[in-house]
């Protein structure tokens, strides 16, 4: 069977699924995204990303395509169509098709939205978390509002890439004043040696995760003691543990940064809980 | 007669040229650009805008989708199949089409190339440098590499829209030190007391300006001092002159900042010979 994708207002064969070049998201990144884990047919946690898509449409002034409730259907009915239990849901908007121009169209233009889903293995995701993964520092040189969860891409791509070909899974942003942001496509955590859990604030040009705040969650009712505070690549090489988060890669233990072990290189009691925690929520 | 674009291989009516939903252009904005001013049939400064295209490419490590002859054969043909005059032609490679995944595609992809040409003004465009426009300045919340011309321009359409709502031509964009960076499509200059243009060094971070190098060429010819190096937003309030370059812009003076007249308010003698200078070698 041929995926199916919605462009549009059409659910048309993947392979046949095109915007205008014309249409802004392509000549500007003035889009805005969300990704969706599904899970044996359910999303999990759609409703937060909602609320994260509208706010960065929001954010962007870009006009909502639909509102909300045929927009949950037309994600059913993907899912439905292309007959994916477990898969990445893949949602764009962007300001819609309009003759090239730096400032917003003057002229009302409808707002582009595509809706895709591939398959995702989400027990080799567990698998690898059980695991660990390598990573590596690269410089943060993104954008200034990347609370804003847009398609302006190029240095995440560019830092994930450069990761990868020293053989790690995902890059650490580190600011000029040494400070770890996010991961190039994740928000990263750590567990200092009195099993405190440490991530970066959102106040701080970071994006408000949707598996971060989960994990939130999760770390209170599993009496994990949390502080929402920045900290530097040396306090990250000295941590006990570290672990990223994402919604395709939910809690995924981080066991060596730049060569060198994390603790003990293999991974924590305080990563494993969570991890296991996160699976069975995403069970539920 | 219906525009006419270049797609991938293909001439099509403008109206039909589309691009595949997983064009890493449209998801990543991993796709660079080059926007050429045609005047009376020719293209100007073609040479520069291929050099900056195949650097920007091999700054992104993506393959010149073709030859640069091939390339050139393909902008005359946009520009015959639309009998255009005086337009912009607009050039577009990105990485291609790929399954969705932050690092660059595993599998070999063929480069995205879209080529479309609309008319442009450029006689509206001398008559608006014989008058001046307004300018606001905008934080510079851009990326660390604005040296490769991207198409990840969020922040740039941002700080255009909010300039042009304040009632401005250009954002005068300005970083976390005060200093003037570019305008948001523009690179940026001003004119001292002693009549010395000063305008950024690249190797700050700042795009290499096809129509800035022109313009520092021409300036020599006119044996006016130049020298490349930053001034702040105070030092181009108090400057005798300013002006924006662009190869759409060509050279257009700034008689305004933040609602404050630069110089006296009216185009100054030094930004007066430089648009001038610039008309004729358009002519050329």
């Amino acid at each position: 069977m041929s995926r199916i994708s919605y462009v549009n207002g059409a659910y048309v064969p993947h392979r046949d699924a095109a915007v205008h070049i014309d249409d802004r998201g392509y000549q500007f990144a003035d889009a805005v995204y969300e990704g969706v884990t599904v899970r044996h047919g359910r999303m999990v946690d759609l409703e937060p990303h909602l609320e994260r898509l509208w706010r960065s449409m929001g954010e962007l002034r870009i006009a909502p395509p639909m509102e909300r409730g045929p927009m949950r259907f037309v994600f059913r009915e993907v899912i439905r169509r292309n007959r994916i239990e477990n898969g990445f849901l893949y949602i764009q908007i962007s300001r819609g098709v309009a003759r090239r121009d730096h400032a917003f169209p003057t002229t009302p233009t409808h707002p582009s939205l595509i809706v895709t889903l591939k398959r995702l293995d989400v027990d080799g995701v567990i698998k690898r978390a059980e695991k660990g993964v390598k990573a590596f520092a690269e410089p943060d040189i993104r954008w200034g509002r990347c609370d804003v969860k847009s398609t302006s891409l190029l240095p995440n791509i560019l830092a994930k890439q450069a990761a990868k070909e020293k053989g790690g899974f995902e890059a650490v942003l580190v600011d000029r004043d040494g400070f770890v942001t996010e991961g190039s496509s994740t928000n990263m955590w750590i567990v200092k040696e009195d099993g405190t859990v440490q991530t970066r604030a959102t106040t701080d040009n970071i994006l408000p995760g949707i598996t971060r705040a989960t994990l939130l969650k999760l770390a209170g009712e599993l009496q994990i003691r949390v502080v929402e505070e920045a900290f530097t690549l040396e306090d990250a090489r000295g941590a006990a543990e570290m672990f990223l988060s994402s919604s395709t890669g939910c809690a995924t233990p981080i066991v060596e940064l730049d060569g060198h072990k994390i603790g003990d290189g293999t991974v924590g009691p305080v990563a494993k809980r969570l991890v296991e925690a996160y699976r069975l929520y995403m069970e539920a």
